[in-house]
C-alpha cells in the first residue's frame, strides 16, 4: 500500500538527492536550509543556493501539509471534504550563464480525507536560447521515461505542459515545454496508484541528470554581455508569467501558502524593457519563434532511435 | 455637457503637460512615444522615459478605446451594454535613487452604451525609505485637493488606496498610500459629472507639482549603494503587487489590454532576495513597519493648519 508517509519520505529523499546533485554540478555554492512550520498544519524544508560557480538562484523546496480545507481549495478542488493532505518537491533553477536553461521541476500528492487522492507533477525547460538538439533531447528523455509507466502519457502531458506554460496575452509559451500531469489517479490508463507514485518518483530523480547534462554542455562556451542583457530580459518574462499566468503560483499567494516559499521560484534579478522586439535573425530572434506551442515535441519515430 | 470628447481631449492635454513637466524635472532625459491602436477600436500613446539624470523609467500612457464589452467586462461592470468607452491616463516613474519615491497616478473615465458614466482615478506614493514628513505633505496636499470637492472624499478615499494598495499575504500596503476611487457617478454626494470632472482633472494635474517637490527634496542626497539594493528589492516587491494583487493589471492582461502599455508600470530592473528581513533598528525594518494601513493619513487637524 502507497501511503501518505512513505510517499513524504520518498519526495524528501528526492530533495536530499537533488540538492547533494546540484551542489556537486555547481561545485562551490552550498544550499542553505530553512525550516518551516504551517500555522494550520504541517510545514516544510525551503532550500536555497545562491552565486555559485554556475547557480545563480536555485530553489528546491519540500513541503508536506495538512489541515482543514478553505472555502477557496473546496472551490478549486469541487469537494466538500474538510481535510487534506499535500506533500510535493518544487524546484526552478536560474542559471547564471545565459546560455544555460532556467529549469523547473515539481512533483506533489493530494490527499481528502474521504480518500480521494491524486498525483501531479511535471518538468520543463525555459532556455534564454532555445538550442534546437537541447530540445529535443530533452523531450526525448521526458518520453522515455514516461513510456515506462505508459506509452500514450508523454504525448498527453507534453501538450498539458504547453497548454500551462503559456502565455495568452503574448502568444508565447514560455519556454519550450517538457511535461506536466495533474489529478492523476489510480486507474488510470490501467494505472495502479503505485504505478503512479513510481512515475512520479522517476520524474523526480530524473531531475538531476537531466540538468547536469544541459548545465555541462554549455557553461564553459563564452559568456557575451549582449546575451546575458537579454537573458535578464527572459527572466522578466519568467517573472511575468509565474506571477501573473502560472496557476500554481497564484493560488498559493491568494490561499494562505506560504509566499517567501512560493516567491523562491523568481530570480534574484530580472529586467523589463519597454516593448523590446529583438531584429529578425538574431539568435534572440530565433528564440522567440521557437515558443510555440507543440514545436519541439518528441515523436515516435525520433524517440525509437533514441 | 461634459462629453466624450471633452474628457479625452482634457486627459490628453494632462498627458502632454506632464511629460512637459517631468523631462523639465529630470532636465535630460525625453520621453519617446509609440502610438498604438486597438484592434477593436481605438488606441493610444504610450510614452515612455528613460536613464534620465533622475527618471530611471517613467511611463505616462494615454488611451481612448471603445467598441464591443467582452464577456469578462460584461460580468466585471455587471451589465449587459454592447458597447463601451474607456479612457484614461495612467502612469508610474521610478527614479534611480533610493531616497525618492516611486510614484504612480492615474485618471479614468468609462462610459457604456446605456449611458452610464463614471471616473476613477487616484495617486498613491512608494517610497523606498518612508520620510514621515514627505509622507505626511503628501497626503495634506491630497487632502486639500479632495477638499476643493467635497470634505467627505479625501477620508473616504485614501480609505480605499490602503485597501486597494494591499498585499494580503504579506500585511503589507504597497507603500504609504494616497487616494483611489473609482465608479464615481454623477449624484455621487451631490457632485454633477462636471464637479467630478474636474476633481478628476485637479488630481491629473497635481501630479507633476507633487512629484516634482518629492524629487528636488531629495536627489541631491548622497547615494548609498546598500540603500540602491534595498531599493531593488522594493521593486521587487513592487512588481509582486502588480502582477499578483493590482486587478487592474490583471484585468487588463487576462482580458485584450495592451500587454507593453500594461507592464510600463514595471522597473527596468528589480531583485528578489529570499526572506529577507532587515535588522531591527534600521531604516528599512523602519520602512517596513511604516507600510500599515491609515498609518500616514491626513486628519482635519492637521489639514487646517497646512
Amino acid at each position: 500500500m502507497t501511503d501518505q508517509l512513505e510517499i513524504k519520505e520518498a519526495f524528501k529523499k528526492i530533495q536530499d538527492s537533488i540538492c547533494a546533485d546540484l551542489e556537486a554540478l555547481d561545485g562551490t555554492a552550498k544550499f542553505k536550509e530553512d525550516l518551516w512550520n504551517r500555522p494550520g498544519g504541517g510545514g516544510g524544508r525551503t532550500r536555497v543556493i545562491l552565486d555559485g560557480d554556475i547557480l545563480e538562484k536555485g530553489g528546491v523546496n519540500f513541503s508536506a501539509v495538512h489541515g482543514s480545507t478553505t472555502p477557496e481549495l473546496k472551490q478549486q478542488l469541487k469537494t466538500e471534504a474538510e481535510k487534506f493532505f499535500a506533500t510535493g518537491v518544487s524546484i526552478v533553477v536560474h542559471p547564471n550563464h545565459p546560455r544555460v536553461p532556467i529549469i523547473h521541476m515539481n512533483i506533489r500528492y493530494f490527499q481528502l480525507e474521504d480518500g480521494t487522492a491524486w498525483f501531479g507533477g511535471g518538468i520543463d525547460l525555459t532556455p534564454h536560447y532555445i538550442n534546437p538538439e537541447d530540445a529535443l533531447e530533452f523531450h526525448n528523455r521526458l518520453k522515455q521515461i514516461c513510456d515506462q509507466t505508459n506509452p500514450k502519457w508523454y504525448e498527453r502531458y507534453a501538450a498539458w505542459a504547453d497548454d500551462y506554460f503559456y502565455i495568452p496575452p503574448r502568444k508565447e509559451t514560455r519556454g519550450i515545454g517538457g511535461v506536466f500531469f495533474d489529478h492523476l489517479k489510480a486507474g488510470q490508463d490501467g494505472a495502479s496508484k503505485s504505478d503512479i507514485f513510481n512515475f512520479t518518483c522517476n520524474l523526480g530523480n530524473s531531475f538531476a541528470e537531466i540538468y547536469a547534462s544541459l548545465v555541462n554542455k554549455h557553461r564553459n562556451e563564452p559568456r557575451v554581455e549582449s546575451e546575458r542583457e537579454w537573458q535578464l530580459l527572459r527572466r522578466g518574462r519568467y517573472v511575468e508569467f509565474n506571477l501573473v499566468h502560472d496557476r500554481g503560483t497564484r493560488f498559493g499567494l491568494v490561499s494562505d501558502g506560504r509566499t517567501e516559499s512560493i516567491l523562491m521560484s523568481l530570480p534574484n534579478t530580472a529586467n523589463w524593457a519597454y516593448d523590446h522586439q529583438p531584429m529578425v535573425g538574431t539568435a534572440e530572434h530565433e528564440t522567440l519563434n521557437g515558443l510555440k506551442k507543440g514545436k519541439w515535441r518528441a515523436h515516435s519515430s525520433r524517440s525509437k532511435t533514441a
